[in-house]
C-alpha cells in the first residue's frame, strides 16, 4: 500500500504557487496508543491554510517539510481506542495524505445520514461560519442590509442567503461581473457589486441605499475601507476572514481604521466557530429547515484527487471556486 | 457691553495653528423664544474638536467663518424659558465666545454643589467617557490587564486609575519620559510607556508581562497597531479617538487590522458617552466614592482667557495637558 502525500516544499513569501509544494509517496502510518489511523475521503480547502503559513495563528504554524495541514472527512481504518472502530466516520485535523494516523482526542464521529460533502459545506465548517459569524457577531435585524465578501466563496455564499432568509436585504461583493450575476441569479442575493470596477464606492452605494449594518468581512484591504465609509452608526462588522493580505507581502491596513470606528461608533469583532458551540444545535436546526424549504442552496466546489490539491488552494485564493471548495481524496464508503 | 469670539478663520488642511483663529468683538446676542442668553463661565477643550474640522462626524461640521464650537458650562443671562432662570448653571454646546445664544433645549441644568471645574473633568465628559468606555465597553475583570494611551491626558488619566480601583493592572501609554514619570507617580499606574522611544514594541511587553486584555485606545495609528500585536485572544478594543490621525493629512491604518481581529478573536468598538445614559447614575456614584476614597485624583488643568482657547487647543494636540484642559472665560459667580 501506498501513501500520497503533499508536502510544503518552501513557504511562501509572497503568492502561493505550485512549486511550493511537491506530491511524494510517504510511510504508511502506525497507529499509536488511544489513536487512530484514518483514511482521507474529503479534505476542506479553505483560505485559512493559507493563514497558516504566514505563522501564528489560533493554531501552530505550518512549517516547510510539513505535510500540509487540513481539515479533513476521513474513514476509520484502525482504531486503538475504545470510542472509534474501523468504518467510522470521523472530522479531524489531518493532512494531505491519503492516510494520516491522529489521535483518537483530536477526532469527531460524524453523522452519515447526509451526504459526506455537506458536512463540509452547509452543515460544516462553512455553514457554521456563516451562521455563528452572522447571527452571533453581527445580529441582525429583519429590514437590516446585510454586505458581505467573498460572496461567492464556501462561507460568503451562505451569509447571504441566511440574511436574506432571516429578512434582511443581502449585497454582495465579488471579483467580475460574471460572478457578481452568478451570485444575483444562483444564490438569490438583492444585488452584488464588483470590487475590480473603478465604480466600486458608487455601485456599492447604488445596491445599499440604506447603507449598510453588517458587512460580513472576507477579504479585509481596500474593499473593508470602502465598505467602513457607507456603514452605518452602530453597525457591525463580522471579521471572519483578511484573504486580500494573506497571499502578499506587504499588507497595507484601511486608512480610515479606527477613526470610523470612533465616529459611526461601529463594532468589529473577530470569532472561530468554536466560540459559539452552544449554539451548534440551533445553528443545525435552522439551516436544515433552510434548505429543505429551498431558501438555502447548497454549493458544492468538488476537486478530484489529492495530487490537485496545491491547485485547488491556488485556485481558491484567486477566487476561482464557486462555494465550497474541497478535494475527494477517496470515494465515500458504501 | 462687548463679546469677545474666537472664530475659524480657515479649516486646516495639515496641522493646526494659531493662523487658522481669529479673535474679534462680536455683536451681543439676543434671545429667541424658547431660547436662553449665557454667559460662558468654563469650555471645555478636547480632540474631538480638531476631529469636528475633518468635516462630518457624528455631529454637524465646522464650516470656516463660524465661531469655534464648545461644550461649555454658562451661567444664564437672560431666559425665555419656563425651565431657567437668569443665575442658573447650565452645561450646553456653545461658541468660543463670550456670550451666546442658545436653544433652551440643548441646555442641561448642572448642579451647584461641587466645584464647576469638576464637572468638565471627573463628573463630566472626561470622566464619564472613561467610566462608560472602559466598563460598558471594554467591560474587565479584576486581575486583567488594561493599557491606555494618552494616559496623561483628560479621559487617560481617570481610565487608568478607573482600572486600578476595579482591581486591573493599569499601563498607560504617553509621549517623552518625564510625562510617563508623571503618570506613574501622580496617577499610580502600575507602568507607563514612552511610544516615542524606539524601544516602544519591547518597552510595552516588559510593562505588560501577561499581555493586554484591554486597549483603551484615544490615538489610533502606531500605538494601536503595535498594541493589537500585544494583545491576548479576546481582547477588547475601546476605540475612543484616533487624536494621531487628526491633525495630519494624510493618515494611514494599522497594516495589521482586520487580520489581528481575525487571529485573536479581538472586539474593537466605538462609543459616544451619550451611547450609557442608563448607567450614568452608576458612574456617578462609584467615582463619587473613588474620589472620596483617594482612589481617583482629579486632575484638571485650567488655561485662563478665552485669546488662549486656540493655544490650549493647539497644545492639547501636541500632548502638553495634564489631566483634563479647559479654558476659564469667566471667575464662578460667587
Amino acid at each position: 500500500m501506498t501513501n500520497t502525500q503533499v508536502i510544503i516544499k518552501e513557504l511562501p513569501q509572497g503568492e502561493l504557487t505550485q512549486d511550493h509544494f511537491e506530491v511524494r509517496t510517504g510511510e504508511m502510518p502506525t497507529c499509536a496508543d488511544d489513536g487512530l489511523v484514518v483514511k482521507t475521503l474529503l479534505m476542506s480547502i479553505d483560505a485559512a491554510n493559507r493563514a497558516w503559513m504566514q505563522g501564528a495563528t489560533y493554531r501552530e504554524a505550518i512549517l516547510a517539510g510539513d505535510v500540509m495541514h487540513t481539515y479533513s472527512l476521513c474513514e476509520v481504518v484502525e482504531s486503538k481506542s475504545d470510542r472509534f472502530a474501523p468504518g467510522d466516520i470521523v472530522a479531524t485535523e489531518a493532512r494531505w495524505a491519503e492516510y494520516c494516523a491522529v489521535p483518537a482526542k483530536a477526532a469527531q464521529k460524524m453523522p452519515t445520514d447526509v451526504p459526506l460533502q455537506n458536512l463540509l459545506s452547509v452543515y460544516g465548517i462553512a455553514g457554521k461560519t456563516a451562521y455563528h459569524g452572522l447571527m452571533g457577531i453581527g445580529r441582525p435585524e429583519a429590514g437590516e442590509t446585510v454586505l458581505v465578501s467573498a460572496a461567492a466563496g464556501s462561507v460568503g455564499a451562505y451569509v447571504g442567503q441566511i440574511a436574506k432568509a432571516w429578512g434582511c436585504r443581502a449585497v454582495g461583493v465579488a471579483g467580475g461581473a460574471e460572478k457578481c450575476q452568478w451570485v444575483v441569479d444562483e444564490l438569490g442575493f438583492d444585488a452584488c457589486v464588483d470590487y475590480r470596477d473603478p465604480g466600486f464606492f458608487k455601485l456599492l452605494k447604488e445596491a445599499c441605499p440604506q447603507g449598510i449594518d453588517i458587512y460580513f468581512d472576507n477579504v479585509g484591504g481596500k474593499v473593508l475601507e470602502t465598505t467602513l465609509f457607507q456603514m452605518n452608526d452602530k453597525g457591525r462588522v463580522v471579521c471572519c476572514g483578511a484573504v486580500s493580505q494573506y497571499d502578499g507581502s506587504a499588507p497595507s491596513g484601511p486608512r480610515n481604521l479606527p477613526g470610523m470606528i470612533v465616529v459611526k461608533r461601529l463594532r468589529m469583532e473577530g470569532f472561530i466557530v468554536m466560540d459559539f458551540h452552544r449554539e451548534d444545535a440551533e445553528a443545525m436546526r435552522n439551516l436544515t429547515r433552510w434548505v429543505e424549504e429551498g431558501r438555502v442552496k447548497v454549493i458544492e466546489d468538488v476537486v478530484e484527487g489529492i495530487e490537485n490539491a496545491p491547485a485547488a488552494l491556488i485556485g481558491l485564493l484567486h477566487g476561482e471556486n464557486r462555494g465550497k471548495r474541497m478535494v475527494r481524496v477517496a470515494p465515500d464508503p458504501a
